[in-house]
């Protein structure tokens, strides 16, 4: 099956997915869809066509669109099992989702572009009133997660393998950065961070590594 | 395994997984976290212990608390598989994962009581402002989720078998009417939504026939 990704360098879930592909050894071709550029291609067709949502990432599995970063990590899971990043016990898996949907329902949809974009035009708003939005769910949620991971590490953010949490990780990492929240408060996510950094698949997964990075 | 689920009965995360549990006929004890008694329940010790996110359900699996409802979902997927609520097949089962997706990190995150309390809070805003944007959120949700259905659908989301979409649509459909958001243009979302009533175990999900219903 050959694989394209619909992807933007800096999207934090696209980045996800190009995490599992690179892990696995999968190849695939890149798409750019620039959120910005022509008042954001993902409102335009064909986008649109590919993902009604208009949101990244889409990977293409011949002509199937199949949108949605954590359907997409669990499609390449079930189609792709080695290397996995799942546990093989049913409770470790279910951690691994719990914390991957920390990031994944509870931070990222409330912090993002299209919201931050929202607010300011239904309400009036500075870009730095939506900015400081974004870092107050990005510091929620983290308190939470800072917890879990510290339950349940090792090496990464469960036990000593990488899996979809850590994959969901590292994004969220350099989204908070954007927004200057204070990290040192959580010295689990960034010790796990460093760890996952020396890993060949998420560096070649990181925004500046991408074709359309700019 | 004995189970039980922290719950509040009009919680549509809650609800999802109470489909789940009735659906594949597990018993489970109720226990009842309010939401806005005592300034939130969720906030208390000792539902901060089973859950740092604050937030429902926790399914207590004998004595570990696992939080999450999609992470929830899967795990009674792959613990208790028949009846099932994921298709067979790979991209089956990826398009019912983006469907629910759609709903879980796409529409109810930015539209729930926790979103409008600080919308409220942080920029002195009515209820009214807050309950219209909990509103257009469902509709940039839904529009995209009735193109989903009407291209995937059989009986219910995804062809002719209940699945986790439906599992995620049911309770979103019924915040949709407590936002005053137009169903009538959603014609497949509600189609589905009248099938999926006629099952036992959708019935018994719903908010009314819970314990703490008020």
């Amino acid at each position: 099956m050959s694989y394209k990704l619909r992807s933007y360098f800096r999207s934090s879930c696209s980045w996800r997915v190009r995490i599992s592909l690179a892990y696995k050894g999968l190849s695939y071709e890149t798409i750019p869809v620039h959120l910005l550029k022509d008042g954001g291609q993902q409102h335009g067709e064909p986008h649109r066509h590919a993902n009604p949502m208009r949101e990244l990432p889409v990977l293409m599995v011949g002509d199937e669109p199949l949108a949605q970063s954590m359907a997409i990590l669990e499609y390449l899971e079930e189609v792709h099992p080695s290397p996995s990043l799942l546990p093989q016990d049913h409770l470790g898996r279910a951690r691994v989702r719990q914390m991957a949907e920390v990031i994944n329902s509870g931070i990222q949809p409330i912090q993002n572009l299209r919201v931050m974009q929202k607010l300011q035009k239904d309400f009036s708003l500075e870009k730095a009133d939506a900015m400081k939005w974004s870092a107050d769910w990005i510091r929620f949620g983290f308190d939470a997660l800072e917890v879990l991971v510290a339950k349940h590490s090792g090496k990464y953010c469960f036990g000593n393998e990488p899996s979809i949490a850590d994959a969901c990780l590292i994004p969220q990492l350099f989204n908070a950065r954007r927004f200057s929240v204070d990290l040192e408060v959580y010295p689990n996510l960034t010790r796990v961070e460093s760890a996952l950094n020396a890993i060949e698949a998420f560096q070649a997964s990181h925004p500046s590594q991408q074709p359309d990075a700019e």
